[in-house]
């Protein structure tokens, strides 16, 4: 493609309205072009990197035996009234009338339908396990939608279904998924990560997330460095491995003393001259059974949802000042294990075990307690791991550390169960003649978010580097000085030649200042950029530069072609 | 494919509510399902098909320098306003409200949001011309959705929008889509006719209709045998080549003869005993500049739409009886152009000049007039070309003959001029630094018509005969008997060596009766058939079959891998 003929309207500034890298770069691309709040335009470039993203996953779901449809986006009310998400859903759900008064919603996801489609197909358990996928636009009616193609209203979505006649059928499906989702984002050239997410009601490990890691996520990921474990930091479980014994040694007796105005850690630990792991922090919590306080480290954060699981409750809340007060007989920022005004179930956090004479908040005003000795002083009802996970944790899985990285979500596999199939009849007839409802998985992929998440991961302040599996164009050829004939005869026969190989080139042919070109060319982070100049023609050079590194190299114009033939073939094995 | 493991759910019977052969084919053979009143899911191999019309479409728009992009399907209403769409649009256009009570519709069509989006971003001159598409799910909310995805609600459409400098350019624009039209409808294997279609206040010949031809097709189409003209048969023009001279010759006075109650054409030809070509039909009209006569020959039809043009008015209407019964004194049935009671202007078709003695209505109620004269008994104001052009008429731009088709309109090319770019302000800066509205065209493809048309042009009454390029699979392999090992080691073999070859291959392994299989393949309609039988396997053959022959032959199994290779090629070639 000639850049002069391209509709590619890059921008020098940064549009106002974009808050996150992705959404800056690819205005400034001239991929996308807003139309309303959460509605965008994808023009030439935008749209080849998401049909990129779009060809990967198709090619991965049907070599994982998965048959790809078409759904409408405009779905019957009476489907979503059957499975009962009409009433559950909220305003996020587009709802319509057509010309005859029905009432239909744009579709943000098509568990109804698929549901509609299988149970009036599939009979027997011949025809199973089945997945069934499309490649969709989805409309989701944010409250408000930002960030580009991060978080909008009007988005393309690879959503697939599995239908199995049982559990362990269920568990291959999904099984099979997961494996195909890591090949997906590996195939794209990213760096990402499975992560165990949220299995609510149907506990196991049948949920994951799929984070592409960005400095600039929004998520927290706890992550061995050794094996595949990762989880959401506030779910991550920590290893016994690290786990300390209890202390035996010596230590003074308890000893009040004055800490007045000082609440946080930060400034006890300054004003008592101690290190924050000698400190003892006591977050008084309410749950549906009682309010509970919760020990942990000083330099440590508590996880909520891992008490949560310990408790096996619902929820966790922090209590309100009243209920400190009245609990400790302080106000917030002196609770401490040690004489608290009235008696509540102690949890405290695996680690407190070894942790020696400690310092904890006095229950009064103004004071804290050192040398506080578990055992001696207090003793928890129960230990547990309620901390969030740090970088250097031990693996819960393997005798490897965790680090902490930052994600985006890009996908997720999910074992829904009988939860549609049972509201809606979706049942076949197993081996023995008997009507069972079938097992259900479903399995998404935002297509734009993944494009969006791959420049949060891979860019500079001077624009995009995208991996070359994603590149809208793989190499971009840029002609300086295209009016000289001889450049531009050397540039058109270079063009002509890789294409000849079927390199995707994107051909600066363009009457502007070679700065401009080269702004453009970084803004862009199209991968292999060849430049043509006058002088290095001469001798029968060209220059080539890859967008991620810094080196130029001169090569000669009769070798440049295979050269990067093979750099563009080598980066997008897998 | 296995079948055994695609989700193909064929249907025995014709489902009761598809009226045409493509909606009841597509039906039975499982390529599509009905989710609600013109709206379908496309399942597996409905979707293949799709894609492989689509493919199709990309390819040859991307040949002809087109860019695709992907614009929403939510469009704000604010845009429809600026063009004043919003209003004269009907019923037909599916509006909706977000969250925040913001109206939307549902896109049937792109002008409004291509328009912005070149306004926002074409400056100069030197952008042009520039010609965008997209292939994009629309809906239009039909009154009454019928024959599948004929016509439905909710389809999937390629649209085209070019931008021009000039007149000159929007037409150079015009013809390269015309061109790339004509490819794309030869390359899916389909008989089409590029037809002149109404241009309304444009004029010239820059509207066209893609038409495939299908005797179930909705118009009726007149089109050279020699040349590429072709027309709705309403507006087909008629060339002069078979012009009769005027008559010259002797005739017997005129004879006013009695024809009781007869009224129509077949009634008095009968009750005379002459033949419609003697007889002169006389038409009484309404147009906005008042009563007119059109007089065409017993064996002619009127073409309104003709006498329109060539009277310059807006819109003609036959006469209501009060109307017929105060200009020809008579009630309907009985006009004539010799002694009306109201002297109004006579238009007769050209090829009256050379009648001779002719039959005509007598004003009065069951009377005709035999041995009418024109020239001696009636003098016509003109004549003109105002009938309905027939089969063997002469072509009005060549030396060859007329025929008469019936098609269904797949596609249309359209100059738009400055409507859309007038009305939201879509302007550039030419040469001269002076500010110019664009000159848009608009050009689209109903995809799932273009399959559907196939499907009406090509079957027998046991089901779909696809043309190569949009067969879902090019093969269909028939394992007779799987269940028998050296049947399914052959047949395995034949599918891995097809498929390494690139071929498309259904592979029918289901352990069925050979009866359900074969039915299935002709239902299916995948072009070629190889069928392995145990007998045929026992001397080394296997047979194949194309599905629009009805020849089998027996090939040596170790050259059907080859041979069906060519031969699918060869079809594919245009």
């Amino acid at each position: 493609m000639r850049f002069s003929e391209a509709l590619i309207p890059t921008l020098k500034e940064d549009p106002a309205e974009a808050e996150v890298v992705s959404h800056r770069l690819m205005m400034r691309a001239g991929m996308i072009r807003k139309l309303a709040a959460g509605i965008y335009d994808l023009l030439p470039l935008g749209l080849r990197v998401i049909r990129k993203v779009e060809n990967i996953v198709r090619q991965e779901m049907n070599a994982a035996g998965c048959q790809e449809v078409f759904l409408p986006s405009v779905q019957p009310a009476e489907l979503w009234q059957e499975s009962g998400r009409w009433d559950q859903y909220g305003p996020e759900l587009l709802r319509l009338r057509d010309r005859h008064n029905r009432e239909f919603c744009y579709g943000p996801t098509a568990e109804e339908v698929i549901t509609e489609l299988v149970r009036g197909t599939v009979r027997s358990y011949r025809q199973l396990p089945l997945n069934l996928y499309q490649i969709q636009t989805k409309f989701r009616d944010e409250i408000r939608p930002r960030f580009g193609l991060m978080r909008c209203r009007e988005f393309g979505m690879k959503d697939a279904y599995s239908f199995d006649a049982d559990e362990p059928g269920a568990e291959a499906s999904y099984r099979v998924m997961y494996d195909t989702y890591s090949r997906i984002f590996a195939r794209c050239g990213l760096r990402f990560r499975a992560v165990e997410a949220d299995t609510g009601a149907i506990g196991g490990s049948f949920s994951h997330e799929f984070m592409v890691l960005a400095n600039t996520g929004e998520d927290a990921i706890a992550a061995c460095e050794s094996c595949q474990y990762a989880a959401n930091i506030e779910k991550a479980e920590i290893g016994l491995r690290d786990e300390p014994e209890p202390f035996t040694g010596e230590a003074d007796a308890p000893e009040r003393v004055p800490t007045p105005g000082r609440r946080t850690i930060e400034e006890v630990t300054s004003f008592l001259d101690v290190k924050p792991d000698r400190l003892i922090k006591t977050l008084i919590l309410t749950t549906p059974e009682g309010t509970v306080a919760a020990l942990v480290r000083g330099d440590h954060d508590l996880a909520a949802a891992k008490l949560k699981l310990f408790l096996g409750v619902e929820w966790v809340e922090m209590a309100d000042p009243e209920t400190i007060q009245r609990i400790t007989g302080a106000p917030v920022g002196f609770a401490g294990p040690v004489g608290m005004a009235e008696k509540i179930r102690i949890v405290a956090d695996n680690v407190l075990r070894g942790i020696g004479p400690a310092v904890v908040g006095g229950n009064e005003t103004d004071v804290h307690i050192a040398n506080v000795l578990l055992g001696r002083d207090f003793t928890p009802d129960d230990f547990a791991d309620i901390r969030e996970a740090q970088k250097g944790d031990a693996c819960p899985r393997c005798e490897g550390n965790m680090t902490v990285m930052r994600g985006i979500e890009v996908g997720h596999v999910f074992k829904l169960g009988t939860k549609y199939s049972k509201a809606m009849g979706a049942t076949f007839l197993d081996e023995n003649g008997h009507e069972l409802p079938l097992v259900m998985g479903c399995y998404g992929i935002g297509i734009g978010r993944t494009a969006a998440a791959a420049i949060e991961q891979n860019h500079d302040d001077k624009g995009i580097i995208w991996p070359v599996p994603l590149a809208p164009y793989e190499v971009l050829l840029l002609s300086i000085n295209p009016g000289d004939s001889k450049i531009s005869e050397a540039s058109d026969r270079l063009m002509a030649e890789l294409e000849g190989l079927g390199i995707e080139v994107l051909y600066d042919d363009r009457d502007e200042r070679p700065g401009v070109k080269f702004n453009d060319a970084d803004l862009l982070g199209i991968p292999f950029r060849i430049t043509v100049g006058a002088r290095n023609l001469e001798q029968g050079l060209v220059e080539i530069k890859r967008r991620n590194e810094t080196e130029l190299k001169k090569v000669p114009i009769d070798q440049v072609v295979k050269m990067v033939a093979d750099m563009v073939t080598e980066a997008k094995a897998v």
